[in-house]
């Protein structure tokens, strides 16, 4: 299966997962849409930091104040 | 292999092939960056509208004027 998993960055610039198996990324206006391949639906505050497919992470990165 | 494909969606809605088996993905402030596992690199002003990763699908969508 090709799913992603997603981490967010913190302060730290450490990666804490944030939704594994992730199919749909839909970002929009106030953030980004995460949908796994169990249907769990998740939305953040944040923007795509990098992706790297072969490596199957998405990083994330919460808007700044 | 989990690379996706990117399309760029035409005025039309059409999907346009823009870059076949990427890995990397690295959006910035004037565009996005896409590299794919042939290490072809390939950048453009546009924002990413929607990814499937089941289906090796990313879809981007060119900034309006």
């Amino acid at each position: 299966m090709c799913e992603a998993h997603a981490y967010l960055l913190d302060k730290n610039g450490n990666e804490e997962l944030f939704l594994k198996s992730v199919d749909k990324v839909i970002p929009s206006e106030d953030g980004i849409t995460l949908v796994s391949i169990f249907s769990e639906r998740k939305k953040i505050k944040a923007f795509i930091k990098e992706m790297a497919l072969l490596e199957h992470k998405i990083i994330l990165e919460e808007f700044g104040e």
